[in-house]
């Protein structure tokens, strides 16, 4: 079957494109009932018989999507990863400063862990996956580290940042995010955006320099006693 | 065999301490060589034979010890939370402001979480281990929560931290400390402690109110010049 033909309007099947579309739309299906699963139940105790029964497909079926459990594991958690690197690449091409940049970053990686794709990169043991795909996720994670660590580094040379440790400020930060995929119920008290929200300030108060419009008395000159005396004529 | 007997000098057994001693000792060391192995491997792909190999003792010598690989992994679990435990019982009976507690616990638990007991408190998975324990675990994890959201609290309460969100900033500090058990190396640059006297402060400093030490002039009231006075005439 020539996959490039164009389908007739009679024709019995679907047009490539919307077969592809409808094929993608099953296999995305299979990986939010799994990992739902998954980080209902536990990778090992969740079956994939439970993943075909909650989709009411035959478990066979499964495979015309997926080559293994572990698979399904791996694409779950590429999914968090790649909605965390577009939003990296996305935020850096703001062109910020370093803790602007910082606080996007917080937002948005905030965000994504209040999410079941999201939640996955944190959730999930990287000793379950093939030695590859443990090395593609170490690689990950590493390029999630290097993007905090980096808009750190830019305040520091920007001076919007205080001088501090930059890996453990990059590490008590990433901490506080990764914690929300542990602790986040999307029946709880608070929205995602919400917890982002103060999570972008939280997370970066202590190391913030206090901008010019939180004291503005810092930046005028000792000389300008004018405005002081006008004050007092006032009265 | 009454066990109560006072062993005899020249009995051929040890007196009944010593082996209870012997055996407590040789109970930890399985703990210590499994909890290693589950943290390296995790737990799904840690075998006991491999524990038994790393012993010198064959796997059947193991379940002297262990009824089986679950109830290791629980007692690993067991002895993590039980150190955090004391020490939270510990650090209430100084009775402290609730900021210097809030510190200690910071403190204390960043020290637990770089040692591997402490890190099987977050590195495992609770799904694990049997709905029993489970819930075991869950009221610990419970326990830790309530014991840092009560220091916020009270330190709201006697004006030593800033009024915020109570749920919100232990979700943050606790994040930041449970990282530490995922990224903590026995090789790296800095020690447990150095970690912890750092989380201490960076932890709590968006919180923190500023102490009368750093802004002495707050805590003198208006009136009070006779001091200023004293120093014009010293000049």
């Amino acid at each position: 079957m020539d996959t490039r033909t164009p389908a007739h309007d009679h024709s019995p099947w679907l047009p490539f494109e919307s077969r592809r579309r409808a094929r993608d739309e099953k296999r995305e299906a299979v990986l939010r009932t799994a990992v739902q699963l998954f980080l209902e139940q536990g990778y090992h105790r969740a079956t994939l018989n439970e993943v075909a029964d909650r989709l009411n497909i035959t478990k066979p079926a499964l495979y015309n999507y997926f080559r293994s459990k572990e698979d399904i594991l791996f694409e779950c958690w590429t999914i968090g990863q790649e909605r965390v690197e577009d939003r990296i690449a996305e935020i850096e091409a703001f062109r910020e400063s370093g803790l602007a940049t910082l606080r996007m970053l917080v937002r948005a990686y905030a965000v994504i862990m209040a999410s079941t794709f999201g939640a996955s990169l944190v959730r999930f043991n990287a000793a379950d996956l093939t030695e590859a795909n443990q090395k593609v996720t170490l690689a990950g994670k590493r390029r999630i580290d290097r993007a905090f660590r980096k808009a750190i580094k830019q305040g520091i040379a920007d001076g919007s940042i205080k001088s501090c440790d930059v890996k453990l400020t990059a590490f008590a930060i990433l901490g506080a995010l990764n914690w929300i995929g542990h602790w986040y119920k999307p029946d709880g008290a608070l929205s995602p955006d919400q917890i982002a929200d103060d999570f972008a300030v939280r997370l970066t108060a202590d190391i913030a320099k206090r901008s010019p419009a939180i004291r503005p008395q810092k930046k005028l000159p000792a000389t300008k006693s004018s405005g002081t005396v006008r004050n007092t004529r006032k009265k």
